[in-house]
């Protein structure tokens, strides 16, 4: 039977379940990856589950998300992943290498090999035809420890592109274009998968820029064929014996089909908030911009800076304007300096700043308020930039670049002739000695814990019924950033789980922790698409440890659905999500859990409105997991 | 009569007063300089002053304090900063250009000129023979409306150099070897003056770590005179017509002179937690380090940097240590590129990090818990690194470079052959262009103003009987750290002092705020060298807006005591210091004001002691200052 790419990796690494869209499948892991945001709970979940060493091909744990290290609990974190990393068998980037998609996909990522990391950008890899997805931090220590993955089987779309791009389209107008088409709820349960004659005129980096904010789908993962320019790309990366070639086959059977003719596109950007509100920069022309930020996951590779330094050279930014620029990985920068790319940078008034993720997360680089920031970023959620009235413009490195000469956007014809796309050198300079090896028997290795780093707290089994104030009532399109937010101060706080818990719903709802914590417990009701965004699994560890029990939505996002598994919080969708305008906040729910079945509806009764149906999408496995008080239970008691 | 050179300059500048040392002289101020961690004050304060421009030769106002933007109100300071100086007249130098002593001592100083500026390490300038001296912001808003800068006539102490620098010694170590002999204190109410032949020996940076890190001794200033080695300078710098030749005359007499032999001197560590706690690196061999931080206003130009590199060249750090670079400035950064010595430092492992002072002002780059850091910076103060029980060495950069590298401190004499000193290229390349230059009028600029810059609290002229509690009584060397801590979190409020003033004390007793907000008024007790350390004026901005009417203390630092004089804080000392041992917390005080005269003593009631004889060396116009409720009242009074 002829076979999607997506099938074909699938196919090779299933070790349980049946190859049918929304069946549950369980997947052998080749290689995971970590950043310190979630890494510090992974690893403590590693921990825990107390196995010498990793049992996957490779693991790697990058430091890129906080590496400002204002106090000792970021250093400190720094020090733990350093450690435990060394006992445990896991390659270990250090703060300021880069930023971890950019590093796997020079280093490491391999096409056909499954990866499982905790970041929600995984599927970055994708670029080279691995089949990466992004997972909470526990699904990570888990794959570690050599157990399957499992996911429901996706449905696999078919984004046959035609064309090639031309001017100044790049291949993030690509995916907001897709955005645009799809929605941010439009992947969920997909893969999206390119093909069509068009992808052989995208380099890998142009690919993995797609993939990378193929995330923002709400898909389990994006994949392109691996092919010659994979070939190419490989080899620059002096690996060309991890290339094979891999594609679908000609007669491939898809659930659905989007043609996209690349010589269409035009520069786009995600208006505020929401990636996929797609206008095209023309529309925006005359728009003030009140800084550009180039860098991040998605825009920073060294084609992306090329590019910039080549807009740059001999022109000065505009003086109202801040450019900031953080290159993906400490190879880019070596390139350009090589080439003496940074010096344009530098004389247009440009901002280098250290390679890692930065102000893509808040990280710093807060706009002026109620300013406009043009980003190359792959997220605008309100608030996200820490500046809460600022407007987020998701755009190309050209456009951000033009934004910051000219102090504001316009009309793309007006820019003159395009940079042209600068191609990878044949041996591109390999940064990976500064990736610290574990030694081949890590016994001896001490583990460095600073006092911010606090055990894991014990979670109790679920309740026989299940009752709890509705402790709030939020709408659609809730992030995880609204849940817990980013930025320097929280995030160093990942490994203190009661420390974190204090700043849960903090944006939302500054009485949510008080008002939770007086409760005793408390169910959150929530619109479509709950929880999208990043993986981080405290936002539901955090809840959790404060009390919620159960989440009620109209729908959820896949990963953060996942993670309210993993920590035994049930997550439960309304049969009719009319019903979510008769609960009010506030409202005393009742479920009796033992009438709940996978992919079954029952009544759950709340107080002054009378029974309310809610149905699941949990599996048999999910369930149990549940009712266990979370995975880690789970496999203790399996272990024990 | 023959002068030495601080005399000459001084004499130039005279306004009024008599050059005894220890009388009142007003000086005429050539330029200014403002950071913005004090500059958004230095502004709001020449705004109160209702001038439409500056009147110096030269005012910039530079942004390297708080670059990080974590949130609004740091990048809606910046914009602030850069229309205020549009509209007044003042060259704005954006966030990301580098530090401002760098900047100013590559583009502006000039040998003879005064210079005041809001940073306690404005005597960097002195490197090529300019009067460079750090004041609180007010002190600056005023030079730049006209006003002579009031001083005491300084002593001037001769350090007379001989010899030559050998070996691994540095600039760096000539300054640390000075702390160890002057102490913190050594050098309050004194110009440090070098002479003798060892200057010649010394290239302007090198002159430039001396006099900037001359700010520890507590002096007024340090300044080398103006010679060949200047005019080399000044010439790579692309300004020959800047220099002129100054040194003292030959016959010149001084208050004190210090011998200094260049060739004896070998690597020196300030140890924990005072810069003067000099010892030799030989005798720290073997402890362990965990980080090394280059960079800041005393050891990041072009040659110190060079150096690293040559050092880090083809070599790895050790893996459980991290290393930290900040360039001074976007010269030496470009340079650096353009020579290929960014490469080296990149592979060794190291972290390049913006142009800024960074981790000096713990502003990130805290280190691990109960860590040790080698850092090139100037100030070792408990807690200013962000992490409290951190232990930091200030060290040269060649010993934070051999540090990293072997991770732990270790004898000179196993480091091999030191790298040669780098000589600045003839026509160093300039970033000149990145400075904003004022308009020629200014009255159209419209002021940013961002939600978080308050306007000036109102103050209140000093009652008849000042009557209040010891609301805290503290030891020895308190520096403006421990009176106001820096970093992200409280530096982006310095434009708002309601809001600042929750953190007065914050880190030394955190019942403080509380208690004096109830008791709403006291008197800080402290011990010697009260208020050492930077010239941040919130630190008594801080203390006056809480109710702060008076600190008593066995003696007090220059810039501080200065600051408490601009806002209307009576600044006593015990007669007898004894009596500092007599006096309890919480005992209530009564001081008659109108008995105080200037240099005059005073009983003051302390209940259940009885009196207690207190003098002061205030001059009439500081005492008439005080009894206005601070020079702004004063100063507007005269004006209307």
């Amino acid at each position: 039977m002829a076979l999607n790419l997506t099938q074909k990796i699938i196919k090779d690494h299933l070790v349980s379940g049946e190859m049918t869209p929304g069946a549950e499948i369980a997947l052998r892991i080749d290689q995971t990856l970590t950043q310190d945001a979630t890494g510090t709970m992974a690893y403590l979940q590693f921990e825990a589950i107390g196995l010498p060493r990793v049992r996957t091909e490779l693991s790697v744990s990058y430091v890129d998300h906080n590496t400002l290290q204002m106090g000792f609990r970021n250093p400190d974190d720094h020090a733990y992943l350093r450690t435990v990393a060394a006992k445990y068998g896991i390659t270990f980037s250090p703060a300021g290498t880069g930023i971890c998609h950019q590093l796997h996909l020079e280093n490491f990522a391999r096409p056909g090999r499954t990866l499982v990391g905790s970041d929600s950008h995984t599927p970055t890899a994708g670029g080279v035809g691995s089949m990466a997805m992004g997972a909470g931090g526990l699904s990570v220590a888990l794959a570690m420890a050599g157990e399957a993955y499992v996911i429901a089987m996706p449905k696999v779309v078919k984004v046959n592109l035609t064309g090639r791009l031309t001017g100044w389209a790049t291949a993030k107008d690509v995916i907001l274009t897709l955005l645009g088409i799809m929605t941010v709820k439009g992947g969920v349960g997909k893969v999206i998968e390119y093909a069509g004659p068009g992808v052989a005129t995208l380099s890998v980096p142009e690919r993995a820029v797609i993939t990378n904010m193929g995330a923002e789908l709400g898909a389990t993962t994006s994949i392109f064929p691996s092919d010659a320019a994979t070939k190419a790309f490989l080899t620059a990366m002096g690996r060309p014996g991890d290339w094979v070639e891999l594609t679908a086959d000609p007669d491939a059977a898809y659930d659905e089909v989007i043609e996209i003719d690349l010589s269409t596109l035009e520069p786009m950007a995600a208006a505020p908030h929401m990636p996929d509100r797609a206008v095209t920069i023309r529309e925006l022309a005359g728009m003030k911009v009140d800084q550009s930020c180039i860098g991040s996951c998605t825009n920073s590779s060294y084609a992306d800076l090329m590019a910039v330094s080549e807009i740059l050279a001999g022109k000065r930014i505009d003086p109202t304007t801040d450019l900031l620029i953080a290159p993906g990985s400490k190879q880019v920068l070596k390139m350009l300096a090589a080439e003496g790319r940074i010096d344009p940078m530098l004389d247009a008034g440009a901002r280098i700043l250290e390679c890692a993720c930065g102000p893509c997360i808040g990280m710093g680089g807060s706009p002026v308020s109620g300013g406009v920031s043009a980003r190359t970023f792959n997220r605008n959620f309100e608030g996200r930039s820490g500046t809460q009235d600022a407007k987020v413009y998701l755009v190309s490195p050209q456009t951000a670049a033009m934004a910051a000469l000219r102090g504001e956007f316009s009309d793309p014809a007006t820019w003159g002739e395009a940079p042209a796309r600068a191609e990878l050198p044949e041996n591109a300079p390999s940064i990976r000695h500064l990736f610290l090896t574990p030694p081949a028997d890590g016994a001896g290795v001490e583990i460095k814990r600073g006092p911010n780093i606090a055990p894991l707290p014990p979670f109790t089994p679920l309740a026989a019924t299940v009752a709890a104030p509705v402790a709030l009532k939020v709408g659609d399109d809730i992030t995880t950033d609204h849940i817990l937010p980013a930025g320097a101060q929280i995030t160093a706080l990942r490994s203190n789980i009661p420390a974190i818990s204090e700043y849960i719903f903090s944006r939302v709802d500054a009485e949510f922790v008080p008002r939770i914590k007086k409760l005793g417990k408390g169910v959150i009701l929530a619109g479509d698409n709950y929880g999208q965004g990043s993986s981080r699994e405290h936002a539901a560890l955090g809840p959790r440890y404060l009390g919620v029990v159960a989440v009620v939505a109209k729908s959820m996002a896949r990963i953060h659905r996942a993670n309210l598994v993993n920590f035994g919080i049930l997550p439960l969708l309304l049969a009719d999500k009319a019903d979510y305008d008769r609960i009010p906040a506030g409202a005393e729910i009742a479920i009796r859990t033992g009438d709940i079945t996978p992919g079954g509806t029952v009544a759950m009764t709340v107080a002054g409105v009378g029974p309310v149906a809610v149905k699941n999408d949990l599996t048999a496995k999910e369930l149990e997991i549940i009712r266990a008080g979370g995975l880690l239970n789970l496999v203790r008691q399996a272990r024990a």
